[in-house]
């Protein structure tokens, strides 16, 4: 089968490979039928240095279950699936907690000895805990809204559910791209009157108000700060939403806070330590949450929301390529041509 | 009058000063009753360089209202007052969100021009907003329990609060201080079944015990961290609530965390920068929080339970020295010879 893999920064490249089978009783094996590049994936395609290792990339998919284990229950051949983009068992403790990003029994595509989903087939471990049936017979034009569920509008789902977005609360979103925009429709899905998108691309910045931003704030560092300090009445934000993972949001984020208010990440981290004394967090009570979303603790809910036509999240997908141009996709959200491209196998 | 101030590490002295007065409407001046010695004025009993200036200490009082600003409501002269260790409104946005620590109209005793409350007399801004009344003909042998809601009891009530410590949940307390200590007793009192003290002074743990911690843990860093995920059936502790301010202290506290649970911090962070990245609190989607506590949004209640006798948290306070003697109590305490000293005026 194809298969895409990274050999260092800038250096994607489609590959033949053996098709995945099966190892675990509780694997599956789905033919991927659409996939995409991810925002987290421009991090290495920024930083990865050469000649190490090729990576198996990709973790969001929607597809068609071609093989299982004896040990799955719930599926059957040929189901039409979305999966979450961390897999996961669903039954223990940390996972009845909402937190199925830090299963014990599961993990990661493209680690070890599970695939990525930028593929023709992908074997999913814990396939029972972690694949979510969609009815069959669904409308080919949802598939963007469902790819979404794998991962970006829940991903954005996840800041505002840790942060609590709801009525009353004025939200600020850091970052334009597709998990950012997310975030905006969520906050707006939960409720929140009055969410700020910080962001400086007209393009996505108009699909964020047409999400929910009722303002944008196209300034960035201490011009953007005293921007969202204006606008709320030099209180700050009660919830600030941080979709980028590059330490100046973090700055960003802090520094448009209100006091006791909540900074929520799911941009990854390009960085382990950060200000959290008086100065940043501490002496102004701030909550510090968020982390890689337990899709599977949302998608049932949000799925019903997509078939229903309440949300359109696929509205983030701006263009389509098929695998075997999968390089062309990175370059396109790399330069940001594109804010996220779904990939036709 | 008598007032406290350091002048560098281990140097602190009690000087004649002249009397403080009114400056501001809104002002009132106490006559102090009972001060004490708090484990945040260590942190400069440790480090403050000798020779730039003298800082008034103190932040801890119960007294009587000897004078009130003509702007002053809800006060008269000869009220006996417990004072949280910061002043506020009480009246604006932020106060009314229960952040009475980050009020832009409130501030902290011995810095600017107000004094220190290890002292005879002590100026209080904004005292209709900040101080609050006990009834007249209080048993005295309640004193140090009122002296404790000035501070340490409400601050390890607060980081108990923001982590929502309640039935089911386990809580590791991080510091067997009198603000540990506290936490413990808050825990209890907010109904946690399950509360592992980390400390290693018997005495202290003893009472720990008393206030309702269920496991004691000595052990510190990583064979601490061990012997908490063993408590825990290896998936660590929901809440950590961390009252100590140094970085071990936040090791630990990353360490015993359970996935998806919370960090609540009182112990004023000695650091600006901690880890927060994937490897400590993203990839397990910790909340961090806490801050100085807003003593002033928990007071009341908490007044009601000393009053009727429901929790004791005077207990802390295991010597009492003169304020003359408040060098004595620094030593003290510095030594861990003595848990919490009270001073009386």
């Amino acid at each position: 089968m194809r298969a895409t893999f990274m050999y260092g920064a800038g250096d994607v490249r489609v590959e033949q490979v053996p098709d995945p089978e099966l190892k675990q009783p509780t694997d599956a094996i789905v033919r991927i039928v659409r996939a995409c590049v991810c925002g987290s994936d421009l991090h290495p395609y920024n930083s990865m240095p050469t000649g190490d290792h090729a990576a198996a990339m990709g973790h969001e998919l929607i597809g068609v279950v071609e093989e299982i284990g004896r040990d799955v229950t719930g599926l059957a051949k040929g189901d039409f699936v979305i999966s979450p983009f961390a897999y996961a068992d669903n039954t223990c403790p940390i996972c009845r907690d909402g937190f199925q990003t830090a299963c014990p029994n599961g993990g990661w595509y493209g680690l070890g000895d599970v695939g990525g989903a930028q593929a023709e087939l992908v074997r999913v471990p814990q396939a029972g805990g972690t694949l979510v049936k969609v009815p069959a017979g669904v409308d080919e034009a949802l598939y963007p809204s469902l790819l979404a569920l794998s991962d970006v509008y829940l991903t954005g789902y996840h800041a505002a559910f840790m942060a609590k977005a709801g009525a009353g609360k004025t939200v600020t979103v850091i970052g334009d791209g597709a998990v950012g925009l997310s975030a905006v429709l969520a906050a707006r899905q939960m409720g929140a009157e009055r969410i700020i998108l910080m962001g400086r691309h007209t393009a996505r910045t108009d699909l964020g108000k047409e999400f929910g931003a009722t303002d944008v704030v196209a300034e960035r560092g201490d011009e953007g700060i005293a921007k969202v300090m204006d606008l709320t009445g030099g209180q700050g934000s009660h919830i600030v939403l941080e979709a980028v993972g590059h330490m100046p949001a973090y700055h960003q984020a802090y520094g448009v806070v209100r006091a006791g208010g909540v900074i929520s990440r799911v941009g990854v981290p390009q960085y382990e330590d950060a200000p959290v004394g008086f100065g940043s967090l501490f002496g102004k009570n701030i909550t510090l949450n968020g982390g890689p979303a337990p899709v599977r603790a949302y998608i049932d809910t949000a799925l019903t929301d997509v078939l229903n036509g309440k949300i359109e999240p696929g509205k983030v997908f701006d263009q389509t390529r098929n695998l075997d141009d999968v390089a062309d996709a990175y370059k396109a959200m790399d330069s940001r041509t594109a804010l996220k491209v779904q990939l036709t196998i």
